[in-house]
Parts: structure tokens; sequence; C-alpha cells
């Protein structure tokens, strides 16, 4: 039987561990010191390892897992056959790239001014904030870089994709635009619309773009794009209600960062607008949207994408 | 006669006024509020005011002209022909906005601490720290969504292309690792060659990308594209001992920022190294080797290019 086809028991651990040894090597190889060729100095060197910090041994990986679920569910060749899957891979490492950028300089003084990521000091308290900055944006220019290489193993039309996929998701109309949001909307209430446009740019436009690259590196029909677009939306908010829901619940060493910051910063959450219990009621919400999505989208390997799903909705951490 | 065929007077300002308006008109076009559909909200109009901010009515633009220019010189077809035409105006915005998102992050406290650019308040100074981090970051984002239209009207090849050659000049082993360098050499005296490598990243990498991606949008013989990597590494070497010269030289109001301030910081400069004579000295020099470079390129049109590396030199400010 074809692994593929809805095994009954589908190991979203076993799975996850697999894809995240490769995407770790991958980030180690990719995160790395080398400089022009006839260039003799060792000052990137401490700014490769202030990036190597902010991106490695940590984190959940969620993204990379989307990308790679996503590409799973929807290509036909077998799963792990260059060069799509290479292609894959370089996506997955270049939205966490892009990801663990905006932790970095979303810790800073300005910004949030958080001491603790991962559990361990944020890269301005162990680098400096200079570092930090530059760290930042030397990785997002990292995650482009990633997904154009210059040997043919990723056609050039799916290297410009993936390139306009990720600029879109991470600049004004994405990431970077619904950070600006948050920063605006500290003291004040804002609607529940409101609220979700701001999520769906600060944490959405990064998850759906996660699972829409990954199918860029598929070939799935017209019809399944359009339930991946779906389920990438209902998914991303469902991660951000939970994140709200969490940072009230759980504790500072269980998440690895500062708990309870949203209400010091007097930032507004869906626990704050909508209540604890109405919140859990639409984290499960979107989760049934998401797994409608895929069970309408007739594509037949999205068991990783529904674990991921679940696993999104129901953490503790 | 073919005008492009060496006029016996090649005006640069009426050159360099043609192809600024364009760019001007495109940068105005392109840094703008567009949010996606069924989006409701005002905050990222405010971050996009600090883009437009950092972008717009400032500077010499010489990165965008020196991309028109190589471009000019590599072209067969007519100069303002579709698609390349409009591949190249592409290119000489997005080296502009990675320029312009440097210069906001180097300003801010963490890292030069700049009041004044270009005659104005730093971004910094008139939005915030936490908006001018987020603009530049959501600026060089859009960097690469320019070079990545959705339409067909720049081949994906020369989209992928342009995206890794703007990805390596921006990131560890180009800008952001020169200003690493730069960060950890304060208080130092380097020596000539690590003062040399410093500026190659720090300002040349991107200078000297500005020429070869406006190549990458003509049809140059490998002689010639050998010949412009030469022509930007000395003219972007060039372009930063003047700009030491200036800062000992110049005073403030001139220069449109801050003069001094390399002495204030202690930072080492050609000037602290060399001296201003043999710093001068140095600077025409390079531009002899600039100009050698196009001599040799076996390209026609090279006016442009001469000119904006004399300018380079000469300039005042």
């Amino acid at each position: 039987m074809d692994p593929r086809v809805s095994p009954p028991s589908f190991d979203l651990p076993a799975w996850s561990h697999a894809h995240l040894v490769r995407v770790e090597q991958a980030l180690s190889k990719w995160v790395t010191t080398e400089t022009p060729a006839g260039v003799d100095h060792s000052a990137p060197a401490a700014l490769v390892a202030a990036m190597r910090y902010a991106v490695l041994d940590g984190g959940k990986r969620l993204r990379p897992l989307l990308v790679m679920a996503a590409f799973e569910a929807t290509q036909t060749s077998p799963v792990f056959e260059a060069p799509a899957s290479v292609a894959a891979l370089r996506a997955a490492c270049a939205v966490e790239l892009i990801h663990a950028y905006s932790l970095v300089h979303d810790d800073m003084p300005c910004m949030d001014n958080d001491v603790l990521r991962r559990g361990k000091p944020t890269v301005h308290v162990q680098f400096g904030e200079a570092s930090a900055l530059l760290a930042g944006d030397a990785l997002q220019a990292l995650a482009f870089e990633l997904l154009t290489p210059e040997s043919p193993e990723v056609p050039a039309e799916r290297q410009a994709r993936l390139c306009r996929q990720l600029a879109r998701a991470a600049g004004s109309g994405g990431m970077a635009g619904g950070q600006a949001i948050d920063l605006a909307s500290v003291g004040r209430t804002p609607t529940e619309s409101q609220l979700r446009d701001m999520h769906r740019l600060k944490t959405g436009a990064l998850l759906q773009a996660s699972v829409m690259m990954g199918a860029a590196c598929g070939d799935p029909a017209p019809v399944a794009l359009a339930a991946l677009q779906t389920y990438g939306a209902a998914m991303g908010l469902a991660f951000q209600v939970v994140d709200d829901i969490l940072d009230v619940t759980a504790d500072s060493a269980t998440l690895g960062k500062t708990a309870g910051k949203d209400a010091d910063h007097d930032k507004p959450t869906y626990v704050s607008l909508l209540g604890l219990a109405r919140s859990t009621d639409y984290a499960q919400e979107l989760l049934a949207q998401a797994l409608q999505a895929l069970e309408s989208s007739g594509l037949r390997s999205t068991q990783a994408l529904q674990g991921l799903a679940k696993m999104v909705v129901n953490r503790s951490s």
C-alpha cells in the first residue's frame, strides 16, 4: 500500500522529527560565515554568530513543517525527489529565517523590550542592540538568497514565485504591516474585525505563505490551491487566538518566553476582547474550518496538514 | 547618427534628470498603501508614511542611476523598450529601497544615533524608533517584491537572477556584513586592507550590485561583464574614500547630514589612516581604474557610466 494514502495511524511526531532533522541541518549549513573570496576579516563571524543564535536550536518550526506538509500534500512524484524537494527545503528554511528575524527585531527595546525567548536571553541581550538589528536585517536578506540558488536545482520560474510569495507575506501588506497595526493599537480597544485584520497580517500572512509556498513546490490543482488558502488563513488565525489564550493561562517557563506580557503592555487580545471561554470556542471553530478545507481540497495526503492544525490549536506552549 | 554612439558632448545632468523623473515616479507608485483585499484598517498607512518619508524626495539616487547606466551600456535593443527597460526600472528602485532601509536602520540610536539625514530629521526622530525599525524591515521586503512582479513583463529567469544579486549584496556577505565589521572596528586602528574589506562590503557591494543588476537586464558579453565588475568595485571603493574625505572637509549643511561624525565616533577612515592628500590621490587612482575598465569593456555607450564615476569622485557633497 502506498504509505501516503490515508494510513490508519499517521504518526505526526515521527513525521515532524524526520523533516526537522533535515531543516535543522539545512539551516545550520546555510546560516554560515561564507564571505566573498579575497575578503579577510573576522567581524562577519560575529554577525553570523548572532544570526545562528537567533535561528538554531529553538522554536517549534511550525512554518517549515507547514511548507513540507503542503508540499507533500500537493506533489505527485515521490516525496524526497529533487528538485521539487530541494525547493521545498529551501522554502521551509526561508520562512523560518523571516520568522526568526521578526522575533529578533520584535524583542528589541524599542518594540516589545523582551529579555527571554525560547528559554534563552534574547539576541539583543546576548549580543547588543546594534548586532541584533543587523542580524535581523541579514536574516531577511538570507531568506531571499536561499530561494534563489545559482544552480539549476530549482527552476527560475519557481524561484521567482517563491520570492514573490515571501516578500509579500513579510512586507507592509503582511507581517511588517501587522506589526505596525499592533504598535498603533496599544491602549486602544479594537473591534473584533480590527483585531482579526491585525493578526491576519502580523502572524497569519507568513503562516499562510508557508502553506502556499509549500504548494508552489508541488503540482496542486486550482481547487486544491483555493482550499489550502482557506486552510492557511483559518490555521493562521487559530494560531494567534491560541497564542493570546496561552499568554494568559501558561507560565513563562512553559512558554519559553515572558507570559502575561500582552496584558502588561495593555495590548488588545482575543482574550481581552472575547473572554477566555469564547476565545477557546473560536479556536476550535477555526480548526474545524481548516480541517473542512482539507476535506474539500481533493488532496489525498493531508494527514500532516491535519495534524499540524490540531497541534496548533491544542498546544500548551 | 545613432545618438548612443559616443556623442561629442554627453550631457550627464540631462541624462540623469530624464532617468530620475522615471525613478521618482516609480518609487512613489510602488511605495504605497496597498493592502490585501478585504482588510480594513489604517495603521499600515502610518507604516507606509514612514517608508515614503525614508525613500522619496531625497538623496542623489546614485544606485538607480548606476543600474540605468549599466543597463543602457549593455543592452542591444532601443533603450526604453519593454520588457528589459521595465526590469531595469524595477531593479533601480529595488536597490534604492535597500539603500534607504540601510540608512534608516543605520541612523537609529543603537547604531549611529544620527538625527539629520538629507537635511531632514531622521526617520526615528520623525516617527519613533519602533516605526523606523519596521519601516526599514518593510522596505527590504518591498525591494524583493518589486523584483518579482506577477505579470510576465519581466521573465522569471531575470527575476530570479536580480533577487539573487540583491540578496547577496544586502546580506551578511555584503552590506550587513560590512556594517558589522564597521561596528566592531570602532576605536581600533585597522590596516588599509582591513579598511578596504570593510568598505567593499558596507557600501561597495550594493554599488557594484547596482552595476551588475543593470547589466543583468541587458545582454552583455562575458568580457563586458568582467569589465563592469571591475568598474563597480573601483567606483564603489572610490565612493567611500570620497565620503571619508567629505566627512572631514565639508560642513553639515552641504552634506545634508552630520559632518565630522566619523572622528566624533572614533571610526577608522581613509583620512585617519592615509591622511587627506593620499586619500585624494587614491580616489583619483580608483577613478582611473574604473574608466580604464570601461575602455576595455568593448561596450560602446559608456558615457553615463563614465560620467557617474567622475561625479562620484569629484562631488562636493
